[in-house]
């Protein structure tokens, strides 16, 4: 396209890849005009494998030395606020990969520094952009089930997580890494915010894996009331081994409503009759949610061109950080959270900043 | 239960073992009171298996020594003609396993004899007693899926029949032993009676085996025009090696149905990210049939109580039969065969005889 | 059978009718020659149409006037134990419906007398026999998953429970009525007790049915961690209206494995491309569960027959009342509770009535 | 990109809005330059929808008035000859939707043309490009299920075909229009050309739609045996209202695989406990193959970048327009016909030219 939308991509990691196939394999109407991470063979290596000539060690760099319209953060949550401060400012549109940030301030600063430099921001819940949950969360509105009474989502994913990525203080560990995507998804499909939650955890693998983060945890399960009385279920497994699994089950008052499905393929082979019929299953969320990635970027760069609104923003955001930091609260403290102590918090300390 | 009719079993081969396990675990209103099988091993066998205390070489002798009200007849298909007509004449009701018997004129007989000394008739087509199948034909019978346009029946099973089976001296081979059922289940679904039919077969894994029957295949495809206009296929592979697999599948001119699963139990299990899901196929036609064959044992000892008449019956029976032999003739001569080409054969020499 | 045990029913609602079809169509080896129920009209309904003629409206009466070997319980919750106690010092062996009792206390009565009289004690948790749920327990206790990390259980009711089954005073509630399988199942296949538990319900449709019930809740969902560390949910629906819904998802350190299906039938039917397939839910747990009464009764009676212990115990009752007790007072004081708050109480009672 | 190929589009009919939509979404290395249909109407809408500015009436005059390095021909079967000569003549690559043409004299022509010309000639067989076709085709060529044994392919597309692709002068009917995947998909998977073929049709909603097309068919069945001895099943059935729907199913010597799903997305619901569970089926050919049709753009723009051979040429193209030239005689003649007597007729005639 001549008047494509100019992308700096921040993040060379696994997310940056994803977001930069999208861009240069399936959406025309976008262009990755820079990298940046701080990681010189990442960079090195992404740059080459994507064709990128511009790239730096820095976002600062990018800004003062490429013309670009947007950024694509998919660094480390403990530095998405001070990205996206610095894109902001310097009037750059922000898609910003999920978790959105450490603590509810972060939350709340990137998303006033945003508007008031007038530049969108979106978050990368990319399962609002999956056609199964599109479909579903229609179905949902137009009261096909009825009122949501119970909702259950569970992400279950392959291998271990980085190392800043299982730290409390790096990231809130994987209720926001991994889970991110469900406490978005549950509050988006319920239709309400929640209100209450309980959370266990467990550490089944850690010492195989030779893991000491304190307060490791592989094994999630997060009870969730909403405000109008629906209950929720979040798990998480990670390292699961088993592949990767991302499904939701919803009863309204109604009916049942199924979305995901654990098998990854149509295709079916049985050889074995003791065994028997065997199919393949998501073995990463890249390939579970691959159109939805290239969906979400198309929606964001059509904002752009368009003036409009992400549909997903930085409350989105906010919302899915509170119930992080409500549930590490309640395993950590051994008791069910409201998740107006973690608002009232930054509340109050608004209020004494006075 | 006090007055139980009482069952004498032809027959110690797996399909009798099924019917005997069915008429001692399952089916109270039956009492098996007698086993015959030439085989005196077998016989031994399978009696001290069910505790039948009465056991006998032969149908004669078992009708001599003990008293007794129906028989059920689970010899190879070369048998079937002189032991139903030994049944009927001294007045025992008849349950006859397919397929009903070689030849046209043979079935004639068979349903000639019972008539004549008023005994029932019915044929081991189980599918028509299986719940999933029963839901279907009523559906179609409802006219859910409107009129049927093309319906497809499989079966493939996994394991080599015995030599008598795949012989078309002794048996008419695998599209008699294997098929009957779906020559049955297609002409009841399509409620039309098939017109012409052209066969394909080819001989795989014989070799391997050893087998040195001549004409033996062990894949064929019978391509059939019914009546109504309506076109099925029915396909059968034996030794398919896999595992038991039955399906049927219809499009009317509403709609698609579907009959029956390849997976065998509801119990999914991944643990290896390559591989993927996998969950068991049925293993072997018990498995998936077992509650048809006990159901169809409780039709046939309902019908001897209430003075019924079976529904199914010896003229479904005569038509599995046809299809094979035209089938059988189809392949033999590399052309299609109309089903009339076999029964007017018949008709000719009934007309001749007079 | 000649030597059929003699089974007296006592209760003839739903469940008593499921118990007595078994007994009649497919359990040759029992023989249901006694019928009671407090209920006059009930009881005659059920006496003729299973063609029983000893019916009564008391146990009691029953034991004098007829010679019987065991019972079968399926009256209300409350009315357990004393039936127990009765049937054990007379001694009768018991068949014993879920829930098993109100409390802990009259659990280890009924364990108690059932020993001292030296008569067998059977729970009727019949996801035991079911063969999808024995091949699952089978893999896993075999290490096919590895040590459970994760478990989710789930039963869903179509209609609303009699008013007596969803009292507190009476039933414990849907908890124990709708999920004592759930109960017994998660402890079953992690293979580890219940160690703490956390319970959050709702009332969605009460008003609607009218039900007045003090502290009705038509949907919960319990949080459960295991004495192994593993981390489980229950959830229970009733009325969920859509259809009897009954799964388990268990997450092992090696892998995923699943039990059940939502699908009651393999037919799929699509005559609506705006619609897509459908496919038959199971609509009642007689429907998905049958064959496994059936086979809870031939274990039980198997049982009689070799004077072996069933496999299914008064223990295993007493820690489904266990688990349904920690959680009704879990949502009632909004706190997690151990179990052994509750398994306590009872030792520190029964230690001062020393 | 800055070099995209650039792509004139001949046909603005349903295949040709696929593919515009395809170049201009998703595939970045491609650019529509130019579209072609002498129907102005359809050709000014398509052109505004995609933006295309150079619009033609005729192919002649695209060529001689835009700059472009391929074409890509969707329109009817009768007119593929003639323009991929006038391609090929001027030097422009080709992609030819399926069929490929009427006779295999115009295929061998293509070809000829093609090579002369030094162009490359891509089918329109998307099937080669979904992923789970391919998955499949890697695991058959792996061994995986050992020789094939049977195959069956099915397409059935939901509404009447336009007149021209009904009749067998324009189109060679169904067979060819809505069954040539099928044609290409099974000699693929066998890994083995076809030898003989036996076909039957039949009419069941012409008259309903009132078409009056000479030997129009909406069902047919194809049994095709394979020159290794595998045998085959192809039908066909459109309209069939209920949905789109392909699936190949495959038995081998070693085991069974099935590709496709009847199920279109991974949603399911259930509101009615009577009816049961819904979950939507494909509705379209594009809904069903629209990454395919992506993939296979990718793959003829990737072969003229780097002047490698595409992988689905203009011979498979060849062969499929044989298997529907003798199932098509078959039916007419009421016999079973070899592919030969249609190539061999051919040979015969080029004989006599020379």
């Amino acid at each position: 396209m001549t008047n494509a939308i100019r992308v700096c991509l921040v993040g060379a990691g696994r997310a940056g890849q994803v977001h930069a196939e999208s861009l240069v394999q399936h959406v025309p109407e976008g262009k990755l005009v820079a990298l940046v991470d701080p990681n010189s063979a990442a960079l090195e290596k992404s740059a080459g494998r994507f064709g990128v000539e511009s790239k730096f060690n820095s976002l600062d760099e990018a800004i003062d030395r490429v013309a670009f319209d947007a950024v694509v953060i998919t660094t480390p949550t403990f530095t998405h606020r001070e990205l996206a401060a610095l894109a902001a400012t310097r009037g750059k549109h922000i898609f910003c990969e999920k978790p959105m940030a450490l603590t509810i301030e972060e939350c709340d600063e990137m998303i006033a520094t945003a508007e008031l430099n007038k530049v969108l921001l979106q978050l990368g819940f990319m399962r609002r952009f999956d056609p199964d949950f599109q479909a579903a969360a229609a179905r949902i509105e137009a009261g096909e089930i009825g009122q949501p009474m119970m909702i259950k989502s569970l992400t279950h994913g392959p291998g271990l997580p980085p190392a800043w990525a299982r730290d409390l203080q790096t990231s809130n560990g994987m209720l926001a890494e991994v889970n991110s995507h469900d406490w978005d998804a549950v509050r988006w499909l319920a239709g309400s915010n929640p209100e209450r939650v309980y959370a266990e955890v467990s550490n089944f693998k850690g010492q195989k894996h030779g893991v000491d983060t304190p307060h490791f945890y592989d094994t999630a399960l997060v009870s969730v009331r909403f405000e109008s009385g629906a209950l929720g279920a979040i798990s998480g497994i990670c390292p699961c081994d088993y592949g990767y699994d991302a499904r939701v089950e919803i009863v309204g008052e109604k009916g049942l409503l199924q979305i995901g499905d654990v098998r990854g393929q149509s295709v079916v082979v049985c050889t074995d009759r003791e065994r028997g019929l065997v199919t393949p299953i998501y073995r990463s969320w890249p390939e579970r949610f691959g159109s939805a990635y290239v969906r979400e970027m198309k929606h964001f760069l059509g904002c752009i061109r368009n003036g409009s609104q992400p549909s997903v923003s930085g409350l989105d955001g906010r919302w899915a950080v509170a119930g992080v930091l409500a549930a590490t609260r309640s395993f950590r403290e051994e008791r069910s959270v409201r998740i107006a102590e973690v608002l009232d918090a930054v509340a109050a300390v608004g209020e004494r900043n006075r």
